[in-house]
């Protein structure tokens, strides 16, 4: 164990949790035009953090949309496993009207959790890599070089990446990959994940009258948007939960009887977790699969948003020209964004009626990935967790997206990893997102005792 | 004919007209808290206006929301038949965003026309209405006395005349009560509207999770509330356009063929004003009834406004903790809103899946109604439309709804008229809502010869 480094993340724990909560305050929502420019306010952030710990260099990258902040320290010598980590410093839209009890981007510390947008998703993750690097850095005991890559397009789907990752595929080459990023299903028991669900998301719009019209001069006559727009979705699934959209799972991979095993060691965690957290009225979706299966192994078609009419306080009898859904499949391992896309749209002409006029836009794509969880890289970060958190992990199918990893997968000749550190049932993506203390530094601890089990596990050339 | 009358119209055409903008520049939004001082405001500028036309009383009576403006001219003598005329000067909610090509309270003056909130429905009316009783009483030719009753909660469904109403019978006490309110269907083409719908709105959330969640991490396992409200919705219509609501048809007065030979002749009108107006992709509704039928004489259920999730620019791959849909029945002559209420409420309990819980609220009732189209007030008021159009005027079932002519039916011994005079392609309730200015001017002259027609086809004791 890397004492001296571990020593160093103790000594300076109230010092990293106040650049937490600075890195916190910046509202770097990467979705909405109006926080371009604390997007890029939080990248320099970063680069000044990374120049002062000491990296060889260190690069606000431009981007066609935001910065990519991009550090090297290859002080441990060429002989040394070199570990290329990405995460992601954009966050997801916020407003107090969402429900938050206290400022999305003033971070509020309250029973060792800091409440903030981003805390679990995914800036807790961002400073727990970078202070790790600083503290083996700044000991000088670093056995491996270390790459950080930093973007600020996750939560737009990583568009710029796959065009980043290609254009710098040399600047990035490395031995081990590690995508730091989600979240595990326990806050006692942790987790590596090693499938990721890709998403594609759309927009469907629903057209009727060529404007929006007094309901009672023209209601029985005109097909209403919004109630056409409810037929359409209301056909996308079946009554068992699962999605009718033709050819939706011809792709899909199943799952064998090792596998379903391994998932299955996590299905109780993930049963109380939906019991703490999701709580609707009952579990829903496909009977054949258990939570975790479902979550992890299974693609779904999702309606993310709606909009018509008039539906503020007050009423307005009115009858809407147009009504609009924000819908997302995730898709599992084997599936690819554009046929999904083709097939939805495919099957939504053929059950919009002749009375209104449905569009069906792309609007990004990501993905899904599935990682060896025997390989050497995988290996080390298993036992890293073990050594922390005195227990062994499980291994999971995450249901959210990174959309790098394939991104990755594809450009390096290296070993991928996935490690979080950080608890599910922090709210990421919705009001009083949270991350704990307590986790966030053992999250610190596994990467440094990683960096030392990929060096008694791997042999460099 | 009255030329006086007519004479003082035409020589205060332009002063008339500033004094319609006027009205209109103030937003009496009365379905909206924030513009309750402007509903005060506007009904203070109706009594001025009174006050200076010479009115023997005026008064702005406080209610529990927005006040009535009430004034009466007895001047006629107690052998003369008294009129009560009603309208509204209260309007919709308004904003550019609503695709508006001029601010909405800044009424603009193009080809012949006025653009602004309020124009068609229902302050031309109101101002129609004022302006030829402001003709007949200060030319001293007023056959008739006029009491005049404006109210400011007719778009929050008259929801305080009920009691208004029964407060002031006494006062109210007429011969003849005209409703000034709603419009026609041509703009060559007079009409006279004999049947209203009644409307109930009501309010439908449904609910999920206990909280938004991360779609990936969730979604598979939990019943989207967005997609549970379109399953819901999707199912209170029958594919051919009929509502599926047990029991909603039950009450529903059948035609008989006297009248539909009557509503048939309108046919024309409403099929090119739909063609005009709506222009959706095709026509929709129930096939056994023609266009006119469909909107006079056969109950609807509408879907007004949606809203669910994140439905702004960007996207956010939320999976929300609940949906909200505004819901609106239109009623015709026989239905009661609390029985049509009650009945969707049973039918969504029974089609709710118990994944989710709904939750469906009363807001606003209105009933419908149905005018004696052979009674002597509506047999003059055929004959002052005769006289100022050269035509004979249609007669026509609205569409829509003035929930105070229920009121006044029943708390007064009067025979009821509905009067309109603009057209109905003007957009009421909708962005760029104008009146045409000849047929406002049109309004006043058939005002002045209703009350010509009265006197002579009408009796006093």
């Amino acid at each position: 164990m890397n004492h001296q480094a571990l020593d160093y993340v103790k000594s300076h724990a109230d010092a990293f949790k106040q650049q937490l909560k600075d890195l916190l305050s910046i509202p770097s929502v990467s979705t909405l035009v109006e926080h371009q420019g604390d997007c890029e306010r939080a990248a320099e952030w970063l680069a000044t953090d990374m120049r002062r710990i000491g990296f060889d260099t260190v690069e606000v990258i431009r981007t066609k949309w935001h910065p990519v902040v991009f550090a090297e320290w290859m002080g441990a010598g060429k002989d040394a496993p070199t570990v290329l980590v990405y995460c992601h410093y954009d966050v997801q839209p916020a407003e107090m009207s969402d429900g938050w009890h206290t400022p999305p981007f003033e971070p509020t510390e309250k029973d060792g959790k800091v409440f903030a947008r981003g805390a679990i998703d995914s800036k807790s993750n961002v400073m727990a890599q970078l202070k790790a690097a600083e503290a083996v850095i700044k000991t000088g005991t670093s056995p491996v070089n270390i790459k950080l890559m930093f973007e600020g397009d996750e939560e737009s789907a990583s568009e710029n990446m796959t065009t980043f990752v290609r254009d710098y595929g040399d600047r990035l080459k490395c031995d081990v990959a590690v995508i730091c990023d989600g979240s595990m299903s326990d806050r006692e028991q942790p987790d590596i994940a090693y499938g990721l669900r890709g998403v594609v998301t759309m927009e469907l719009e629903v057209h009727g009258p060529k404007q929006d019209l007094h309901s009672g001069h023209f209601g029985g006559t005109v097909h209403n948007p919004i109630q056409a727009l409810a037929e359409i979705i209301a056909k996308l699934h079946h009554s068992d939960g699962s999605v009718s959209v033709p050819g939706f799972y011809d792709d899909v991979l199943s799952l064998d009887d090792e596998e379903r095993a391994e998932l299955a060691k996590a299905l109780p965690w993930i049963e109380t977790e939906w019991k703490d957290v999701a709580a609707a009225p009952q579990v829903w979706g496909e009977a054949d699969y258990n939570l975790h299966e479902r979550i992890g192994a299974r693609p779904t078609l999702e309606i993310n948003g709606i909009r018509g009419g008039f539906a503020g306080d007050g009423f307005k009898t009115v009858l809407p020209g147009m009504a609009l859904a924000k819908i997302s499949c995730r898709l599992v391992a084997n599936q690819t964004s554009q046929i999904i896309y083709e097939r939805l749209c495919d099957f939504i002409m053929t059950i919009t009626p002749p009375s209104v006029q449905a569009e069906l836009r792309l609007i990004e794509m990501g993905e899904p990935a599935l990682i060896d969880r025997h390989s050497p890289a995988v290996e080390a970060a298993r036992k890293a967790y073990e050594t922390v958190w005195g227990k062994r992990p499980h291994f999971v199918r995450e249901g959210g997206s990174i959309p790098v990893v394939v991104d990755l997968q594809q450009a390096l000749d290296a070993q991928l990893v996935l490690l979080s550190f950080g608890y599910k049932g922090c709210a990421a993506h919705g009001p009083n997102e949270h991350v704990y203390l307590d986790m966030w530094y053992k999250g610190m601890a596994i990467t440094i005792q990683f960096y030392e089990e990929l060096c008694m596990g791997m042999s460099k050339d």
